[in-house]
């Protein structure tokens, strides 16, 4: 194939492409440097080779490494809002409160389909205090009561028993599944309830039944 | 006060003890690197400068840098382990099943107390993909195991309604407060379910309790 693929361009990009599809590229390449040896750990020029791209390609695109950082966080914060996030799928088809093993199983896939930018969570907790994801965490439970309002009519929030507001419910089971599965996939500890996932997550959806739903007559 | 150092010394160190000393300091000087700055971000010769000791000293206390991260994970897991631990103390005076707000309390101060450690998971997690903290996690049900085993007949533990499996509802509640707990000391969020600490815990604290006890006649 040597010395054809100058000969056969099979389209040619606009300069506008080649920069998107550039940016795509060293944003891919970050994510798996950051996520496995973190941002101290890593170094622009450790991008630019990972990416086969020159370092002056990189800082063509972003002005500086915390800017690639901070790049990825947010298309990670864009898939956790978006409709097709499995979490997001399984909670607007009613998982909770009527179904949480689905949710659970929602939780499971969002993390193992997310788990490099899980990894960057930690990351920044750890080399920037938690600078950059704060505000995603403290307008967590406007999202969910956002959510609620918006989808609440459908969700047969009815059966939740008196006294247990649905916004602090669905965070107590949408939080506990995502760190559930976290230790599974990201911590590499399958079993770490003492027994297989299935049984151990009907013994816990038991008791989270139990305590938000009414009492079956 | 310069000059009179060398001229009145308190107390003459053995070997040992210096030895002993210096390979504390730099383990604590380790220790903020690390859980600030990564593993990757973290070079012997930072450690040394940090703890005002050569790099020769270091690699007389430490083979290698790894074995100093080891050591570190191997303090917080005897910690962990010890009756002295916060969340110990709190289990072993029969906090659960029946004072889960006081087992939420002793979760919050240990993760406050030990924060640059549970750091360190993060940082094995993604650095090592979590290979060094792979078997304290995959140990922790039979240490929740052991533990019901030597203190149950204290724990008042008949209050549980049936079907409720102690070790299962144990691990549910104690999970959920030190995850609860390391977004608001770690993450740096302390309202994250939209509330303020002590009326969102109570809510908790309900839907725990009614999933988990007895109903009261």
């Amino acid at each position: 194939m040597i010395g054809t693929e100058r000969a056969v361009p099979r389209k040619r990009l606009t300069q506008e492409e080649r920069s998107e599809r550039s940016r795509g590229i060293i944003l891919r390449a970050a994510l798996k440097l950051f996520s496995t040896v973190g941002y101290h750990g890593t170094t622009v020029r450790d991008i630019a080779e990972a990416a086969k791209v020159s370092t002056g390609n990189v800082y063509h695109q972003f002005p500086d490494k915390e800017s690639i950082f901070r790049a990825l966080l947010d298309e990670y914060f864009e898939q956790v809002a978006s409709p097709e996030y499995p979490l997001n799928k399984a909670l607007a088809a009613g998982a909770f409160p009527n179904d949480m093993a689905a949710l659970a199983r929602a939780a499971r896939e969002s993390v193992a389909k997310y788990r490099p930018y899980v990894a960057l969570i930690y990351v920044d907790v750890v080399e920037f205090d938690g600078s950059h994801i704060r505000r995603f965490y403290s307008e967590m439970a406007d999202r969910f009561g956002a959510f609620l309002a918006k989808h609440g009519p459908e969700l047969k929030l009815q059966n939740l028993r008196d006294g247990v507001r649905p916004r602090t419910a669905m965070m107590v089971a949408t939080r506990f599944f995502l760190q559930y599965f976290s230790v599974e996939v990201l911590f590499g500890v399958p079993n770490h309830f003492g027994q297989e996932t299935e049984p151990a997550l009907a013994e816990i959806v038991d008791i989270l039944e139990r305590g938000m739903l009414q009492r079956r007559p």
